[in-house]
This record gives C-alpha cells, structure tokens and sequence, in this order.
C-alpha cells in the first residue's frame, strides 16, 4: 500500500493492519513516507483514533526501530515505573532504589524536563559526577549489582519515536491518547522489563487536568501494555499542588533522599510506598499490598533502601558525599522569602504556576538544548491543609542573588489560595486501574 | 498565532480568521510554516471543514500570492468557463473562440492533462507551434484583438496554490470541498475575470462520481466565488460516458473544429452550447437563455466562431492550415478496430477505463514530466444509445503500428456494455446552480 493510500485509510477512520502500521513506521525512517506525509497521517490519527491493536502495532514498531534490552544476566523480576509527567515529582530517585532493596531489579531509563515538567535525569545530575549515559554492559551490570541503575534515554533506543514525537510536537498532534500510549510504550519496553506500573497525574500540574482523559490514557496504557505481553497497571495519583515541598533540581534530590532516610515530607512518601507496593506485586515479590507496604517501609527503616542508592550512585560514578550529606549538593547562596500576604489556611497551591516560575528561574527549559541551573528552585513553606500567619514565609526562592527573585515574588505569591475555612484533604491515589476493559481507546472525531 | 495553534484551532473543529488564513499561506511560502505544519493542517481542514468565509480567505490569500491580470485595455466583459474535468472533455477549445464571437472576451488560463483527465493546453499544443506560453501584454492583447486567448499558467501564478496542491497530492487532502474550492478559484480569479462559469462534471468519468458530492462542490464554487465579488454559476453536466466521439489529443482538437465548422457530434455541440449560454447571460451579453442560444448558432452558422478561433491560433504562432484542414493535425498511420463481440444497444461505455488506456497508449502522463504523443487516441465508432451489429467496430484505436493496439483491445471492448434493450437518454445537464443557498460546506468527520 502506498504512502497516499495509507493516509486515506487512517483519513477515512478505517483501522490499519500490523503491516501498514510497520509500513508507516520504517518508511519515516528509511525516507520512502514523507514528514509531510506522517504528518498528515498523525493528524488523520489524532481526529479518527487508533484501536488498542493499532496502537500496539505503532508500539512495537517503534520499539523494534532500535534496540531493545534483555538483560539476561539479571535474575530478579525487573519492574519499571513511568509517570506521565508532574510538578516537583521526584518519586523515581527514592523508589528505584527502594524497591531494589527490596529484592526487585529497576532497569530505569529517564527522560530530562521540558517546558513546565522537570525530569529525573536533571536531578540525578545534581550529584557531582553522576553519568546518566552508560553502555549497555554496564546498565546490566549495575542493574545485577545494585538492583537498581538510572540512566538517560540513548540515540539507539526508539529512534522511531524520537522522530515521531518531534513531529508530534510541531503539528498540534501531542495530545492523543494512542499516540501517546505507543511513545510511552515503546520506549519502556526497551529496557527489558517484565511488569510496568504507571504513575498518571490527574490535575493543575498534569499533562491530563481531568479524571475522564487521564483514566482513558491509563486504561489505554495498561490493555495495550497488557496487549504487548507485559503486566501492566496504573495508578492514577492527584496532581493538584506540587509533591513535596521541593521544585528545582538539587532542592528534589535533597527531598527524594530525605525520603529514602525515612524522613521528607509525607506526600513524597506516601506516594513513593504506594508506587512501590504496585511494584513489589507486580514483581509477585509481594504476595498482598499490605505485606508490600510492610517490606517497603522495613527498607526504609534499616537503611537498606538508602544504601541501594548510595551504591548505585556510587557506580554511577557520582559524589556520595553528597548523597550522605545532601547539604553538600548544589546550593545558592540566597533564599527569598514570599511571605502570605493575610492568615489563613492553604487552600490551593496551582502546581503549573509555579513550575514556570521555576523553569524561568533556570531550573528547566523551553528548548531541548537549554542548560539548567541545578541549584535554583522554589521551596514551599507551606502547602495545602497548613495554617499560615500573615507575615509567614509561603515559599523560599532559592536564588543567586536576591535581586534573581524579584520577578517572581508577585506570581509565587498568587499561586497559593488563602482561604478561612480548613481545606478537605484530597486523597493522592484517585484510581487504580489493573485489568484491561472492553473499551475502545478510539477518539471520537 | 504560532503555527502549531493554528493547526490546534482547525483540529478543534474552530473557524480561522483572515489573518489566520494569510498567516498559514504566507509562512509556507516563506518558511515559517513547514511543509509538514501545513500538511497537518491540510488534513485537519480535510477533516473538519472549513467555513465559506475561510474558505474565501483561503482563496485571497492563494490568488494574492502571485500576480493577479487586470487586463485593463479589454473592455468586453471578460468570462471564462472552468472544468472540474473529464473524459474527451474538448469543450474550451470550441467553447472560447464561440463565446469571443459573440461579443464576450475569454482570458483563459488552462492545465495539462494528469491522470486520466486531459487538459486544454496539451489538445491546443497538437497544433504545430501554438504557443501556450505568452507575456501578460500579449495575452491581453490578444483578448482585446481576438476576443479570446487561451495560454498556460505560469509560476507567476497563484504560487501557494501549486505548493499547496503539491503537498495535498502526497497527504490525501486532495478531495476536500472547500479545498478544491480555493484552488479552483485563486486561479480563476488570478485571469482579471468578472464572471465566471462551472461545468462541474458528475460521474464514472468525473473526479465527483456522485451527485450529492458534485452538488456540494457546485454550491460551495458558487458561493465561495460570489463572496469574491465575481458573478459565478455551475451547471452540473452528465459525465457517465466520453464526451463526443474521440479520447487523445489531435482528435479531440479536431472533434472541436468540428464542432466550430457548425458539425461535430451531437453532445459536444449541446455542452458547448449549454456552457456558451450560460457565459453571455453571466456577461450581460444576452438577455435571456433563448437568446444565448440563437447567437452562439448563428455565430456557428455564419462561420464567425471558427475564424475566431483560426485567428487566436495565428495570433498564438499555430500553424492555420492545421485548423484549416483539420487531416493536418498530427495523425496515427494505423487505426485498430475494436469489434462488437455480439449484437446490441450500446447501453454504458466506461469514461475512465478508456481514459486510461488512452493515457496508457501515449496520450496522457501519470507524472508531470512526461511528453505526451498528440496522435494518437481512441476514437468511438459507437456511442451510448447507439445500435450496433456484431463484428462492428466499437473504436478505433489510432496507433503508430498495429501491434500498439494489442493491449488494450480487450480493455476497450470491455468498456462497452451491451444490451437488448435500447437504452433511455440521460440529460447532459443534470442542474444548475446560481444562487448561493445558506448551505454550509463543512464536511461531517
């Protein structure tokens, strides 16, 4: 079937075979379809939507345009989590290492940050030294050594994807459900892993703001994962106000390690156990989510979870010191502070303003080549549920020089929502989504 | 608006503004938007529609990409007549110097042929050093001088038109009617035309093989073309079976003199008068349809349309004799009967599978570049309606040797159903439609 025919078809709202999925993908990639013409096939796409077999078909096509991992030298169950993308969400740098403690392997590849989200690379990268780019050989090897290792996404993996996304992003095509589902897929699947457990953020801060979208992309991810012969499940988690207190690189991992010390903020850890017990089950390490939490919170308790990290830092070729002392890490000499402009409780801390006030600060980026400052961000002093004095720091800034913060202060102040009444508490897990349902993924045009 | 909202707002199903619409064609043109950028829009727009006053937009903005004539020194009312396009469609080149004759000027810029369609321009270029290709003041002169002057476009011409139509001819975006619609148009208005008139062609043979679709095409022309200020009516023409008796392009040429000397077959002599009609009451010219017809037959009868035409050809360097004495015309030394396999009424005969093999035999091209041979042809011994007697010829395949004929005898003779039964005549004017009609041209998705 030729390029034009294979767009009327997608155009038209007809389902493609596994074949022309194929078609599709390694013509892009070998020059005989078109950017033009993927994108108009991506548009016809987003409009008619994709089947769960078509998106699996897109997934594995993706997946097999490049390597893909087995780590046949790691013995233990090896389990991955993924989340869709959140504010101050520094969840993977205290789970991996936890839930390698606890007997699972964690092959994880991140992403960076772009635009209002960060990622986990950045982070990791705040530790002097850190190499988030390692071959193949060596991944194995600290995955089997340690449990646990984290690196970054290289050239070899998916480049179909990459191609793809980069299309995507440019066409108005990103915000699709099996589009979306296929990129995540694929570039998941490579690593190897038997169980994958998603995190989908549902809210202010989240690429999904409302229950029905982000439960439609979880449902889409969990059946086609499904589908690809993995055990799949997703948890869908609030993303309302920021996890933690933390928003900036350096300030993350500081709070992810206060978390694998058994200290930091309870949010960060709960959200940490409650994706980490979907891990150990997933895994069939944990025969009940209750005897999960328990050997989560054991490795939290003797230190083996922060030894894990310690250790895969340390192959990682990264300061420990600075991981044993995190006063050590990236710092600015200045902290501003907001101060709440009347008394009253947090009502509502809008996660999505102040990520751009921290990607402005330095602490993202915009474009793909931006360099970040890894010690600047925004410290909440307060979040939703605390009761605030007038005159009572709302948030830090950290910043270079005090004058850094003076753009800032006005916006970080009006993201918070001061209000007389005690705000009710919004549980952080919203839904968990396991089986996959007869549902289709398809989006009606 | 950057490039990737204005894709977002069409994908949505929301209107574009003006500006929108210049902003999208201008930045193809100076590359602000990449092809890939306007090829999702294009199937955005496919999908969704768009509006009568986008779809304007969309045509002032493709006609003000270029040049637009203004023929100031022709003071006639200027006409011109388009062709969605058809099989053995040779109407313009009878149809203008008839229409000059009667006092009306026709500034026609026409296409080649692609596909299974034929074009004017390739059917003149039979004549021996006509030129197709003119100034703009000699063009203009000759319309003043002549009445009539028929010339190719040029890349002057409606120049986001060409990049936009290339570009939809790779993504499956080309059968869309507020597309086709602009494109149409910014052409049409790019010859300095105060009326212009439609002959949308409905059938087997035709791009619009329905008449629903060809009524939608119809009403948006029409509307779309009466908001550009421009008188602008449609009549939608039978096209279930060739028009006159010959396929290729020195025999259409001459089934057009034919028709010119007061002859020719019976349908083409009704489309040209039909057409002709409509052009004087579009032009002011005639007072009412009757009147219309009795001037374009006395302009037939006294010979004036035929001396128009032989001085357009002499005005654009084409050898007169050719025109003259038609035998002239470049001529097959063979000509390859295609026998009645049985006794019968003709009761269909296939436009487009002998388009094909005209096309297949030398007649047409499938890809821009390629030469075309102007001799040869099909030629119909028996049209629909016709009786005809088994070992008859059904066509004349008009080759260089007789061996040319060899694939394609089967395929012709395979175009014509019989039957025992007389068939009933089908109305070569199906509709017409002038007023526009508060329908919109959105496209259901």
């Amino acid at each position: 079937m030729n390029p034009v025919n294979l767009i009327a078809k997608k155009r038209d709202g007809l389902a493609h075979s596994p074949e022309e999925i194929q078609t599709l993908v390694s013509g892009l990639l070998d020059g005989s379809i078109a950017d033009y013409q993927m994108a108009a096939w991506l548009m016809a796409a987003w409009l008619r939507g994709l089947e769960p077999e078509e998106t699996l078909a897109l997934t594995n096509a993706m997946l097999h345009s490049g390597e893909v991992l087995r780590l046949p030298s790691v013995k233990r169950p090896k389990v991955d989590k993924h989340s869709t993308g959140g504010v101050g969400d520094k969840i993977s740098i205290c789970l991996a290492p936890l839930v390698a403690a606890c007997g699972v392997a964690v092959p994880m590849i991140s992403g960076r940050g772009l635009g209002h989200t960060g990622g986990t690379l950045d982070k990791l990268e705040a530790i002097s030294g850190y190499q988030t780019r390692l071959d193949n050989k060596r991944f194995e090897g600290i995955v089997r050594q340690v449990g646990t290792s984290m690196i970054g996404q290289t050239d070899a993996l998916a480049p179909a994807d990459r191609r793809i996304y980069a299309l995507r992003d440019v066409t108005a095509t990103v915000e699709s459900v099996p589009l979306i589902t296929a990129s995540i897929l694929s570039k998941k699947l490579a690593e190897g892993i038997d169980a994958l457990v998603l995190d989908v953020k549902v809210g202010e801060g989240a690429f999904m703001r409302d229950l029905p979208a982000a439960r439609a992309l979880a449902e889409s991810l969990v059946r086609v994962g499904t589908l690809a012969g993995k055990r799949v499940s997703a948890l869908l988690t609030d993303m309302n106000a920021p996890i933690g207190r933390t928003i900036g690189n350096a300030l993350e991992t500081r709070e992810a390690i206060e978390v694998l010390r058994n200290r930091g903020p309870a949010d960060t850890r709960e959200l940490t156990l409650l994706l980490g017990a979907e891990m150990l089950s997933s895994a069939g390490v944990a025969k009940s989510a209750v005897q999960a939490r328990a050997q989560l919170e054991r490795a939290l308790a003797d230190d083996s979870a922060f030894t894990c990290f310690v250790k895969m830092v340390q192959a990682h070729g990264g300061d420990v010191r600075q991981v044993e002392h995190h006063e050590k890490l990236p710092t600015t000499k200045q902290r501003v502070a907001v101060l709440a402009p009347a008394s009253g409780w947090v009502r509502a801390c809008n996660p999505r303003a102040l990520a751009w006030v921290a990607v402005e600060m330095g602490a993202g980026r915009t474009r793909a080549d931006q360099v970040i400052d890894p010690a600047v961000g925004v410290e909440l002093a307060h979040v939703v549920g605390e009761r605030v004095e007038r005159g009572e720091p709302l948030a830090l800034l950290h910043v270079h020089r005090t004058s850094d913060a003076k753009p800032f202060t006005e916006r970080v102040a009006q993201a918070f929502t001061l209000g007389a009444k005690r705000p009710a508490l919004r549980p952080l897990l919203l839904e968990r989504i396991e089986a996959p349902k007869p549902r289709r993924t398809r989006r009606s045009a």
